[in-house]
């Protein structure tokens, strides 16, 4: 039986998979699995809607956990674009979350960039970025032309 | 001589060198600049601070040109943090930018996520995510740990 650290390692064999296990420990409230997920390399990115940037496992992990200790988050991934280069991928990450706003439960979105690496761990996450959206309504997603060529 | 072309795969030996010509096209306006900086790939993103996702070169270009539209842009790239990878790197910058306001010349802050890959014609951008930031205030770079372990 294969220890816990090649499960892992085998649970994250592309950039999908290491995303899939992102935003299920998000859901999950697992602050352990969502730091699992990046790279073991103090260069790692985190920006978060707020604006704040943060460098490092260390400080990536005290945001997550600020952001998990009001509870779980309601995201769901959707509208993935992908940037595959030799060795990492760029996925652009339509981000649907359950926002409750004074008018009651209301659907939020942010848009993200996550940037995984191929490392001898498997996929990991070696940066995200995350910025607002719009409530209730789907940013534009430059899915199409903006104007005509 | 060499040929425009290989001047120009000269001029981005490096990651860094395409990130000094992109923030330099934009202070010269020069959207053609602006755009050599980007891999000619279809499935390059870029999102601006309004919170719009722009996917492929055309859609790139159409956003660069109505913001360029508005004149040059003055912004200085500040406090880079990098990860590199095989292949590509990441770049986290803060953008020190003038803005002008109902209140006269302020200085604004982007924190922008620039993703290069290393291409045939040298290195080039892939992915460019640029979020708001603060007016006059920069924001926390979480380049000190935010809580004591």
């Amino acid at each position: 039986m294969p220890s816990p650290k090649a499960r892992a390692a085998a649970l994250m064999a592309s950039p999908e998979d290491a995303e899939a296990q992102f935003y299920e420990a998000l859901r999950d409230g697992d602050l352990d699995r969502v730091m699992a997920v990046w790279a073991d390399d103090e260069e790692v990115i985190c920006v978060h809607p707020g604006g704040t940037r943060m460098v490092g496992p260390d400080n990536v992990r005290a945001a997550f956990e600020a952001i998990l200790a009001n509870g779980t988050i309601v995201v769901h991934p959707e509208h993935v674009k992908r940037v595959h280069v030799m060795g990492s991928a760029v996925h652009s990450v339509l981000q649907r979350m359950a926002v409750t706003t004074d008018e009651g439960q209301r659907t939020g979105w942010i848009l993200a960039t996550n940037v995984y690496a191929k490392t001898a761990q498997g996929w990991r996450m070696v940066a995200h970025h995350a910025s607002p959206g719009a409530i209730d309504e789907a940013p534009d997603l430059g899915e199409t032309p903006s104007v005509l060529h």
